[in-house]
């Protein structure tokens, strides 16, 4: 019977649910103040060997999540690590990647992003920035807008996120074009580029997003060539990583207009330091890397959390497993 | 050869595509400043007979507003009258619909006005007011927000735009109950409710939508037991007539948090007056009767005149064609 670690907040979301796997898992739980409990018994002290982890969103995102990663880092043994995240790039997370014996990621999060997409795009072409200052001032001025089912969309990154964005856009009528560095076709696109092509591609749209992972390939790939090729009164989205933007260029490609807009989810230091130009630029909308947070994704997670759950304690094969080979090298 | 009255700026976009029938029609173009041209020739000053009119966009919302329908109400008959609207409550146009002797209205904006719900709801549940606010604070903190495909509308009249509101939500997702007079389902939503079941169902719905007409018995349809029987953190959309909604009533109810949020297009008084406590209510969203407004609803609504231009002048049938009793009683 293998150790289980997981968050409090997460255990009681999924106690009930875990209940028909008692004979094989004596949970661990973290809570908030750094300290374990055992709510099914056992000795609380956690212990060198874990059989199982499932890092929630409350397990990346509360007060104990130092404690955790610290917890991770001593282990002696990880047998599997449910991430809910789908990035691998951060490094702790990559050190965990090398001690699990196998490591699963997850997408659950691509509905909520993909809606903040939609979000950030219909804010734009609606013009809700120049609309809400008109309020203020009391202005009954009637401001031409665009209709977001005849707008042209580049998506750098076709992976699960870039997908469904595409599949949102799409559904309202808007005209999607993907880069990925697979070939082919793509059920989800109008048209599929390869990156060499992205640069020339850029002058098409209308709106311009990254769902790319950060790699020492991608790192500022959203440099000053970049918005210079973008089109005149075109939006870039960002729900990627921060390090894909080279920040002093994006700010001063906002001065010529290109992009139009900036909608970050994400920027290169998290927190943000307060005094960032960023923060008070009237051309940015700025969320704190929170696209994915709903409670809805939540339930997605768990769902997969115990579907994995499942085939791992019957040795059946687990979603969304990462090959060993991704997290060696550094 | 019969007068065809148009504004000017309508004009200089079909007119290419109007010299086909020029054998048919004497187009006289109104233009900004009140005056009168025959761009195809023949005597500059409007006569009393007039075959053809196009009620564009640009002839509602000019210099020359003023001056279009002072003509029409002069003039002595008017043989087919094509509204870009799909209002017919306007007193101006209910004089026009009993002097016309064919009277064709237009729902080409309807994908137009579904976008701009699209942009209010996903505005209320992604909580861009508190994002917004927190970034000019420059505080990374995080939010939860409600992803809309998990969400629940109701959409209170259920014609043209009521009916592309919920395909667009639908496709994302969204559960979508209709309200209207005729019994009976409708393949765009899910559920049908007659007017007597709307109080019921107000408490069911995370965001509630006003799509109907204004009439003597739709005034004021959204009053104090209205808002009262809203859900808590709910939102509100007029994208009807302003009149559909008690203005006191609703500032009142949002004092309360039902609604949680209003996002208006039209108010009962328009242009509001300067002072008027909606204008800079934080739970209002304003904007000025606009959601109609794209430069593809004006495409959409050319090709809708185009095409009941030649079927007018071939004697078929009318695409939108409204009943003369519709205009009667006043």
């Amino acid at each position: 019977m293998g150790d289980f670690l997981c968050h409090a907040a997460t255990f009681a979301r999924i106690e009930d649910r875990l209940k028909r796997f008692g004979e094989s898992l004596s949970p661990l739980i973290l809570n908030d103040d750094g300290s374990f409990t055992r709510p099914w018994g056992g000795q609380a002290s956690p212990g060198e060997d874990l059989d199982v982890v499932y890092a929630s969103r409350s397990a990346y995102f509360s007060p104990a999540t130092r404690d955790f990663f610290r917890y991770l880092a001593e282990v002696r043994r990880i047998g599997w690590f449910q991430s809910a995240a789908a990035g691998l790039d951060a490094p702790a997370l990559r050190r965990i990647g090398r001690k699990a014996e196998k490591f699963t990621s997850a997408h659950e999060h691509a509905p909520a992003i993909a809606e903040w997409v939609l979000w950030a795009g219909l804010d734009f072409f609606q013009r809700g920035p120049a609309r809400r200052a008109a309020q203020v001032e009391e202005s009954w001025v009637r401001m031409p807008f665009r209709e977001l089912r005849e707008t042209r969309w580049l998506i750098i990154g076709f992976g699960e996120i870039g997908r469904t964005v595409a599949r949102l856009l799409r559904g309202l009528g808007a005209h999607v074009t993907g880069v990925r560095r697979s070939p082919g076709p793509d059920p989800d696109a109008d048209v599929i580029l390869p990156p060499s092509e992205m640069l020339a591609a850029l002058s098409e749209a209308d709106a311009v997003v990254l769902s790319l992972p950060l790699s020492p390939e991608t790192e500022k790939l959203a440099d000053a060539g970049f918005f210079a090729a973008m089109r005149e009164n075109a939006l870039f989205v960002n729900v990627g990583r921060g390090g894909l933007v080279d920040e002093a260029a994006l700010l001063a490609g906002l001065e010529t207009g290109r992009p139009a807009h900036a909608s970050l989810d994400v920027v290169a230091t998290e927190p943000l330091p307060q005094g960032d130009p960023i923060w008070q630029h009237p051309g940015v909308t700025l969320t704190p890397h929170i696209s994915a947070f709903t409670e809805a994704t939540d339930r997605r997670t768990d769902a997969l959390f115990l579907s994995n759950l499942e085939a791992y304690l019957s040795g059946a094969p687990l979603k969304n497993l990462i090959e060993k080979s991704v997290f060696e090298g550094d």
